[in-house]
């Protein structure tokens, strides 16, 4: 079982996971909460890792072949009439916006009700519709296709509880919406986004995941088929850290998008979307963080190394910073994971201690002290973040200037890998693939089904063979699970040749699925 | 006199500059129309001359110690009121989000009654009142100062008339906003953030601006000075491609944002707000096109050189393809400019002659066309989009592969400049520094003012000194110079030593201003 965290070292207070995490995302000083109900502020070391998740990303979407636009923000309300029409399970909490003008009305400013709009306008709630618009003119002949685009772009989905990156009203994300002239093109592009998914966020985030397909009752509306990657947090929980859906002609059908073949037939396109958001941020808190704070990968580090410098109000104080200001500028030079390596001379009017601990607590990889015997000596004085610790004690380490700055690149690749090991043994240990029923599922999640949401008692998931049940059948299984507050994840991709009898119903299995608590 | 421009080489139709500029956004596929009135769909070209520039600008933003952020894109109505009572010329042309849900309503989607919101939220036009309350909780002591911040986003201002990039209700921004101890260090920040726009808007986009300070009746409301840098484009209108505005302590004041000076008084902090948007990419267009289409800087083409391979449906097309692939990767090695070099290989299917127009009128600024028999030659031919024509003639040359890769960061450089310098040279010989009265400037420009908004007659600015005049004798003149259409652009911060007459009252002048149409 995986010890639990506690939040006694950032706030004096042992709490609750739900706690920890509330902590770390106010001591990294990563977001917080704004005054507009359900939205967060980003600040900026939150948004830096943010930057990094979109610079890393971005360069594999481009990669695979995908090209970046805009669309407006505004989709008006007739194109959600069309969807509702077609696509069961719509969702309808969305902002919407009636009126284009304020007015000064009895001495307060209110909505002006001459400046009403005819038709309401949708703050997009996700993309698929005006795309697909844009999509139905321009394509027409199946030398148009593929049409592979993404947008990074900010959404909106009306929430009543919010939690700081994992569920807020407004999100930012990148959607990908492509348009394909067969079935099997669009199930390559589903999959093959899918795999930039893991591979991204396995190797950049540190976060190991389950690729998978979503049962039916998890699907995206009008999806054909729905992949996912699932991460464990480190409560047991899962978090969907990214979907690729296989659109099948579903969305081209409601929205005309057809091609002339080379037969000169006029057909559905095939069409698919993808897409992660800044709840990526949440999952890399809850994989890496502990009771000192966040511990982040040195490939989404805004600053991989930071240097703390020990003024004392001294003549020396010059000379200290001086070194320190030419020792980033070297690093600077030093490539690691790909790229230079960025490094920072805190020179903020604050004790060295109190920045000493600012930086452990937003988790920068490696942290320097650098006072006046160092530079003296050509000495370098650092803690690795990832092993910040010895039982209680903080531990650093030191070394001549000339070791550390050709052992960097190693050290932050060490620390990279580190961080997923860690969290990838963590995911292998807590699969338990030896429930056989439901009773006993029921049984192994039960202690923890009777505290409330906020129970620090640790569960991971169960991965069992099952007959894949679908309509009611399924709606039943889900109902049960409910009950236990788990749900269906996914059903990996790596499946075994063969399989016991369903977990839900005795027949024979059909795959292995996982099931556990969510967020 | 500036040659008027033309669209019949990439329409057919002879017509006026705004059909040109209508043209060019169209052919080159930078933008188009978006069902959603008023908003515009950025395409892929145009997306990726827009993320050229934010990167471009971005660096420029953090070299100068600013870190970005992200606030919500929902503002409570409440803030405006705050600011409407402090702020005269409140704008209220907004977009009011009033509802969060949908509900099918008589079978018809609508705003569900019920889903009503108590406070009306605000689609930011702008980010002054949300971030100067967070300000206003970030700010205790002197030692938190400055706060230097900035955020790339979307911002929506409800508009009647809509031009691509020039003027749509949504467009993609961003906005620096500080706080300060001091005056002296916001007006500083101002003039800093000034000087940042006029060297990126001269070395990367090569659009020569001038730099200086807005007449009091332009300032945007609330500030005590408002800088902006203008732009000449190519029917002699100034566009306002960035502003900078010294806030002083307005802003502070409406919203309670104080520090603690060392002498332990509470006071309020010195902001400032600057900001370049989607709308440079209009510059871009109306400084540098030409008759066949875009002419891209360079350093802000998302491709540099283009290869159009001639392919004939013969086995030695798959040498050819491979001798492009290959001459792309040898390219990605070249640094010019100080970055790789941007290439690509078209291998749409589509014809060769297809393909190297729609390049032309994309402005790629260097275009190969890639034979079987340049490939067993080992030459480069290739044209300039910047020297496309000889008279009528389209000119192309040819060299040894080596000879042009050697060349390609002087080309590249060369091209960039040779933008700039015409566009520079235009800028000069277009504003009149020898008119002396109101009477002469209106028959200057009262020709021009007898035709509609689409006039293509061809006028600059005239620079005269004025006695900087406030209050309502600036309105007065406002209002005279409007009747020609005309408006005060800023005082140029190059100033002479002694000043004429006042081009308006006749009494001395006090500073040079310049005067134009305007987008
Ligand atoms: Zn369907
Ligand atoms: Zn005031």
């Amino acid at each position: 079982m995986q010890r639990a965290l506690s939040v006694s070292r950032m706030t004096g207070n042992s709490s609750t996971f739900p706690d920890w995490y509330q902590a770390i995302v106010r001591e990294a000083e990563l977001a917080e909460v704004s005054p507009t109900r359900g939205a967060m502020i980003i600040r900026p070391w939150g948004y830096g890792v943010w930057e990094r998740i979109q610079q890393t990303l971005d360069r594999r979407i481009k990669e695979t072949g995908h090209e970046n636009c805009y669309f407006p923000l505004f989709i008006p309300l007739s194109f959600f009439a069309k969807e509702a029409e077609h696509v069961e399970g719509f969702a309808k909490e969305m902002a919407v916006v009636t009126h284009h003008r304020l007015k000064q009305v009895d001495g307060k400013l209110a909505p002006d009700p001459d400046a009403r709009l005819e038709e309401p306008l949708i703050v997009r709630p996700t993309s698929e519709t005006i795309i697909g618009d844009a999509f139905s003119r321009w394509i027409k002949s199946h030398r148009d296709l593929p049409v592979l685009i993404n947008q990074w772009a900010n959404v909106v989905r009306w929430e009543m509880r919010t939690r700081l990156f994992l569920r807020t009203s407004e999100f930012l994300w990148q959607e990908g919406h492509t348009a394909h002239a067969t079935a099997e093109e669009g199930r390559e592009e589903t999959l093959k986004m899918l795999e930039v998914y893991r591979e991204f966020s396995e190797t950049v985030l540190a976060m190991p995941v389950v690729a998978g397909e979503k049962p039916e009752n998890e699907r995206f509306p009008g999806a054909d088929k729905t992949y996912s990657i699932e991460a464990m947090m480190q409560d047991g929980k899962a978090l969907q850290a990214g979907t690729s859906h296989d659109l099948g002609t579903h969305f081209a059908e409601a929205q005309n998008i057809r091609f002339q073949n080379s037969a000169g037939e006029l057909v559905h396109c095939h069409t698919t979307s993808w897409g992660v958001s800044t709840r990526l941020i949440g999952g890399v808190i809850m994989t890496h963080g502990d009771d000192d704070g966040l511990r982040l990968p040195p490939a989404i580090a805004p600053r991989q190394v930071v240097i703390v410098p020990m003024l004392r109000d001294k003549p020396e104080d010059a000379e200290v910073l001086a070194a320190g200001e030419a020792l980033v500028k070297v690093m600077g030079q030093v490539i690691a994971l790909g790229e230079p390596v960025r490094a920072l001379l805190d020179v903020k009017a604050q004790k060295s201690a109190e920045k000493r601990w600012n930086w452990v607590r937003r988790g920068a990889p490696v942290i320097i002290e650098l006072g006046p015997r160092d530079v003296a000596g050509g000495t370098i004085s650092f803690m690795r973040r990832d092993r910040l610790r010895d039982g209680d004690k903080v531990t650093s380490q030191s070394m001549s200037r000339a070791d550390f700055l050709a052992g960097l690149p190693a050290l932050l690749a060490e620390i990279q890998q580190g961080l997923y090991d860690e969290a990838k043994a963590r995911l292998d240990a807590n699969i338990r693939t030896d429930i056989a029923s439901f009773d006993e599922m029921a049984a192994y999640f039960g202690a923890a089904a009777a505290d409330d949401e906020d129970a620090t008692a640790f569960r991971g998931w169960v991965r069992a063979p099952w007959a894949r049940p679908t309509g009611e059948e399924l709606e039943a299984i889900e109902q049960k699970l409910k009950a236990l507050r788990l749900t269906l994840r996914n059903a990996p991709m790596d499946q075994p040749a063969t399989f016991g009898p369903c977990l839900f119903t005795g027949r024979p299995g059909v795959e292995e699925i996982l099931i556990g608590r969510a967020y």
